[in-house]
């Protein structure tokens, strides 16, 4: 017999009874009942209950054990009686009757308890993450997340994709966030950078003549702490393909993303197909490049119903400005002065003068409009509002008023609540959709320029003559997002590969053609010599592993994080360098910088 | 139809003849043929022969396009004649007649021609990357390098491993390498580190209650560059496994390493089971812990034959140190003097006095042997030697003397030598081994004192007991390498999971119990709240896509990879960091050492 087990605690079934079987694993409890001891013996795969009875030549060691020491037993299966099985384990209809008990290592006293699972503070389950994975919730997201991501490899394996490694040691990528540096010992005084992402490499990779390529790749960013992201490294599933356009990705990476979704659902319902929401039309309708269309609410513009009416707030906004608009939230079933008030208060809560409402009751048997906005308005305008937007009696309607853009995200931020006040929103699916059709620049309002709005390796929809001839931020990129349920999860776009508009674009943006050779050296090289149409994308692992495991914190899905402060408190890092290591770099610690 | 295309360049059949079809691809070769122009065109998948003729509407755009153009091509398929199939080209039966010509990206004149493959200089090669990788062989190795990774993945998983990713950010490894440094921007004068190997998680992820993790993972050592190792980063399949001894391992893994070799071995007969060398036999046998045992030369002890005998110069040596060994390295076919001194002479100049030999030869029917030694030993030693070592007439034999372990690694490449000299190395074959049985102490000639030998974390055979009652240097450890033609591919070991265990084996090698819990804090920190016994290995993945590519230098298997000074033609890395980077990372560089 195996030295350490004949099963695992997962295995055994009552097709085993009497079988002489050994297995190991944690003490996951010990209770004395009436002199019998059990045991819950617990490994990766499940958990067995093993009974010591006085009579066992196993008492005396069994006696000692402790939570979380591990052991071996010798013993025979049992069938449990019918009132003791417990329908919950799959091991639930056997025990094991042990007659012999190994201690193969003990355990101090737990700073955290593995049974039970209580909150315990971050630091401590962050110090002892051993003790922490071994609690059974963890330990399944753990799991389930390195599923999720053998799914990934799978159905981007069967799409015909290729997973390529890209260099972690690589050049500082001038756009984008906060690079990592590493110091170079061999060229002192320089420094590699981590990768941000792969982008340019997956790039360089279709310049290379491949295609199809992916990659669960590592990311990394020297961001300030923020709540969903954890500092310093995540994975995206990143991809790109040659001789495509925008439909094809779609076509393409649909099914994939449906499927991963699909796999790990626990039967909830997935969009079978994808909405394509173009970028103006979300922030429209929902206020948000990421609504969450579990949402049902849909918002419209009611400005003509507002214009000369009584409201004067309002009326007088409209008269001022054309650009003004006003927007309105339905709420379905939110038709109380109550809930309304309740909705006002969040809104001056959230910085903002107030939330105009109107609610729609049925007063001995005629449908009427209620609130101060509706008395100024009057009768007719507050019919033609609820007309609009298909609402009934206990029914109300939130009102925003000013220049969309500035008040957009406020507008976004009230319809989620409203939907998850009143329950609107179905949370047992996952809604997913593209968002496409984003803008290709938008106006940096701190140094007064035209910027890139995303991706500046975007291709402009319409090419350089676009680019020629179009006011810059009308322009729209082949650019789009994948969303769930209010999360962005992907984010893409079809490259532009052409030199020439590449220079165009960035010139627009205020770089000259030697900044684009300077800062974008290799993918400029490489467009000059043959540059195949390409795009791709790239997907959040962390964020879909968080959407289905339903957590809401990036700690609950991975196995060594870091604490918000980017510090490793298993490891202890960062540390201290050595002096030797210092002078081998070429490098010096800083002064701190003395306290104003 | 899609825009690009409507197959792929190595889809077109016979089956297709008469159909209107699409390819894109690049020019790999145009040709002018009385008036028709044939232009080879070529994707990541394969080649297709179009054809245009003066009389087609794409005559004018095809004769513009130079190779290396990115072009789209509308025609028609068409047989070719029986005289014009190529039969190396799974296209080669039929052509296209091309109807339109759409140029989808030009080339400059290329730095290095993609189609022929000549030698180029590396520094063009790397910093035109993407064009190198173009080129057939480079490409094929590259796809063919993530196949291998992918059988790795899929074996792994079918035997029952499940892919967990280890922090790439983590903390500085005592032990080792030198690592390469991350200055952290929060944590000010404070430093991550790039892992080495993610030896400690591994573990931690056992300490987790976690079982068989597997990773392709991704390595950093910031080593001199040498010319089997890419500077910075390379990788690893690595592997744990809890509850289990030596033999699992090998009952394991035996099964995943020959599997990806005949996977890839191209017909090449693989071993079947991996013999298992202890490692003091493998020493004495093939003067070498990583062994090509394709060379079927097994060295001897013949110190007896020598004792005392008429050559004086080992008489004397052996009798002055009861440690001296001759060693005696047959060399079948060998029997020429001619041979025998241009063995001497390479050992010459390898810095060695020279390489004694005896030869035989049969000379009017009486087999005796040739050569200095044999005469000053006489016939009837040399006889004796001969019938010891089974040669025959027109074999050879050399002899190496003294202390053994200063002669071992000599001694084996003069094994190496004769062995390719004679060729007696079959090479088409992969002879797979377990060297088992590592010493686990050494000794450490510069700080005299035990250290050692290979991982401070395997298990020393007979545990605590042993560490207490026997001789250090005499201690064999639970540690174990797979090599395959003459290089090692994988080690590992079952490792020391018990604390006071571990204590007492860094005690030896002048280590105190703070020094353990400082240096590896958070093992030495989990193995108090109940260790699993547990092992596993690592594999190089470099190593073992070379060998089953069959190439010897890292990069024709690498697809972007840093040159010989640790630099990133491509990407122009490492390079200067701004000020205010630094000024963020609390870090200056330090000026140039003064020259002396």
């Amino acid at each position: 017999m195996h030295c350490y087990r004949s099963h695992t605690c997962a295995d055994l079934r009552p097709a085993h009874v009497g079988e002489t079987v050994r297995l190991s694993g944690w003490v996951h409890r010990v209770r004395d009942h009436g002199g019998l001891l059990f045991i819950d013996l617990r490994d990766h795969y499940g958990l067995t209950q093993i009974v010591v009875d006085p009579e066992s030549p196993a008492f005396q060691a069994a006696e000692t054990v402790r939570s979380e020491w591990v052991i071996r037993i010798d013993g025979t299966v049992k069938a449990r009686t019918p009132e003791t099985v417990n329908t919950k384990l799959p091991t639930g209809e056997v025990e094991i009757f042990a007659r012999e008990i190994e201690v193969l290592s003990q355990s101090k006293e737990l700073p955290l308890p593995v049974f039970g699972e209580q909150e315990y503070p971050e630091d401590v389950r962050l110090k002892y993450r051993f003790l922490d994975l071994r609690r059974d919730t963890l330990h399944k997201n753990i799991v389930r997340r390195t599923q999720i991501i053998a799914a990934m490899r799978r159905r981007m394996t069967e799409t015909g994709f290729t997973e390529f490694s890209t260099p972690i040691l690589t050049a500082s990528s001038p756009e984008g966030a906060r690079d990592f540096l590493v110091p170079s010992r061999i060229h002192q005084g320089k420094f590699y950078a981590l990768p941000q992402a792969p982008q340019q490499y997956k790039q360089l990779i279709m310049m290379s003549g491949f295609d199809r390529y992916f990659q669960i790749a590592p990311c990394f960013r020297d961001e300030d702490p923020r709540a969903d992201r954890l500092p310093g490294e995540f994975y995206q599933l990143d991809l790109e393909m040659s001789f495509v356009e925008q439909e094809d990705i779609f076509q393409t990476m649909e099914p994939v993303i449906r499927g991963i979704f699909e796999d790990f659902a626990d039967g909830k319902p997935v969009s079978q197909t994808f909405r394509r929401i173009p970028y103006a039309e979300a922030i429209r309708k929902y206020g948000s490049d990421k609504p969450d269309l579990r949402n049902p609410i849909e918002m419209q513009a009611v400005t003509e119903h507002f214009a000369g009416s009584g409201f004067k707030v309002f009326a007088g906004m409209i008269a001022k400005d054309p650009a003004v608009e006003i927007w309105a939230i339905p709420a379905k079933t939110g038709g109380s002065r109550a809930f309304c008030d309740r909705m006002n208060a969040w809104a001056q809560g959230e910085g903002q003068p107030g939330l105009g409402y109107i609610f729609w009751r049925d007063e001995a048997g005629a449908l009427g409009g209620a609130g101060p906005l509706a008395k100024n308005i009057g009768e007719e305008r507050t019919e033609a509002i609820r007309t609009q937007l298909g609402l009934e009696a206990g029914d109300a309607c939130f009102f925003v008023a000013g220049v969309p853009k500035t008040f957009a995200a406020f507008a976004g931020a009230a319809r989620t609540r409203v939907g998850e006040e009143l329950n609107l929103v179905d949370r047992e699916r996952f809604e997913l959709a593209w968002i496409i059709d984003f803008p290709f620049y938008e106006w940096d309002e701190e140094n007064k320029k035209v910027d890139f709005a995303h991706n500046p390796f975007s291709m402009p929809q319409g090419g350089i003559e676009a680019l020629e001839s179009q006011e810059p931020l009308s322009l729209k990129a082949y650019q789009y997002d994948i969303v769930c349920n209010g999360f962005e999860i992907a984010s893409g776009g079809i490259r532009n590969q052409l030199p020439e508009t590449m220079v165009k674009a960035f010139e627009i943006a205020g770089y000259s053609r030697a900044d684009v050779e300077e800062r974008f050296g290799a993918l400029y090289r490489a467009f000059q010599y043959g540059a195949p149409p390409h795009g791709g994308m790239a997907a959040g692992v962390d964020r879909i592993v968080m959407l289905l495991c339903g957590v809401k914190n990036l700690r609950e899905i991975t196995m060594f994080p870091m604490n918000q402060q980017a510090f490793d408190l298993l490891m202890n890092a960062p540390s201290e360098a050595s002096n030797p290591q210092l002078r081998d770099l070429g490098i010096r610690v800083a002064p701190p910088a003395p306290k104003a």
